[in-house]
């Protein structure tokens, strides 16, 4: 099972912050690829692959103009499309539901204001607690649930910086 | 078990919607209190308590200009540590032990620089992946595995706006 993530209707600097974060969270835990939308905001595509040439593994982050175009499409491919948006059902009851198919999953995060249609053209509206709080909290939540804590086994090849856990201190292990 | 919430050295403007979502975060997942410091921010407070005066519950925040003084006092009257950072130890291997004792738990998350006495004070430095991602992401998975996912199970007192989860389209209940 695939796994990427679309960041709908990105806003030039009121985001950048939490779009990056959206797709730090969304490589750190298993997705594959990122697309986003709104506003073209280059910086973001520049530090995501600075940390993936930094940090290892192959995740990939690409501009769209039409997310609804990227929904079809991840559909006619045959995947499923999952939209984390507060007020879908309850993810810990559904979460069982949507793990039944190996499909690839689409996992779709909002912006400011999402139209009916990604309600609509999602096999799954999903929510994290209904109460609001984060797309960045609501995607790792969903991707841990999905993937079954998954996040904690996974390896990044070819990583130039590597953390050696510790209790307490700092080790970075740098490879040339 | 009381959670609260220490969010480090907070920078004025760059980490506004950061910290914003560090709060909400910590508050949806069931901490009763966020402290943060570094640059006093008045309108992070203001659209916290905003959330919640609309959405229930009595989650407080409160501006601290030292939070070593916030770490020490609650040690002082019994509570534990915990740091979040990519530095320390897998929560998905130290988190049994942490939920051992039912003493209160601060969850201390970084800013831009931590200082050592940080991570030294700490009773446990804890790492979700050791990849860069959010203190966001960390946070939520962190409360998520500390509480069992009680995130889902909470109720938020006196709340004006109330979700009813659905397959498709949005209901917000307004109670006046």
């Amino acid at each position: 099972m695939k796994i990427q993530v679309l960041r709908l209707s990105h806003r030039f600097d009121r985001d950048t912050r939490i779009t990056t974060h959206v797709c730090l969270t969304a490589r750190a835990f298993g997705a594959e690829k990122v697309y986003f939308s709104g506003d073209k905001e280059t910086s973001i595509i520049d530090s995501v692959e600075d940390v993936v040439k930094r940090w290892g593994g192959d995740f990939q982050i690409e501009y769209t103009k039409n997310h609804i175009k990227i929904i079809k499409e991840w559909k006619n491919k045959g995947g499923e499309v999952i939209h984390l948006t507060m007020y879908g059902e309850q993810a810990n009851e559904i979460v069982n539901e949507i793990k039944k198919s190996n499909k690839d999953k689409l996992i779709v995060v909002g912006g400011s204001k999402v139209e009916i249609d990604v309600y609509e053209k999602a096999d799954w509206n999903v929510s994290i607690t209904t109460q609001p709080h984060s797309e960045v909290s609501s995607l790792a939540i969903f991707q841990h649930l999905l993937t079954d804590g998954n996040e904690f086994n996974l390896k990044f090849d070819g990583a130039k910086l590597q953390v050696s856990p510790m209790a307490k201190g700092k080790r970075l292990n740098v490879k040339k």
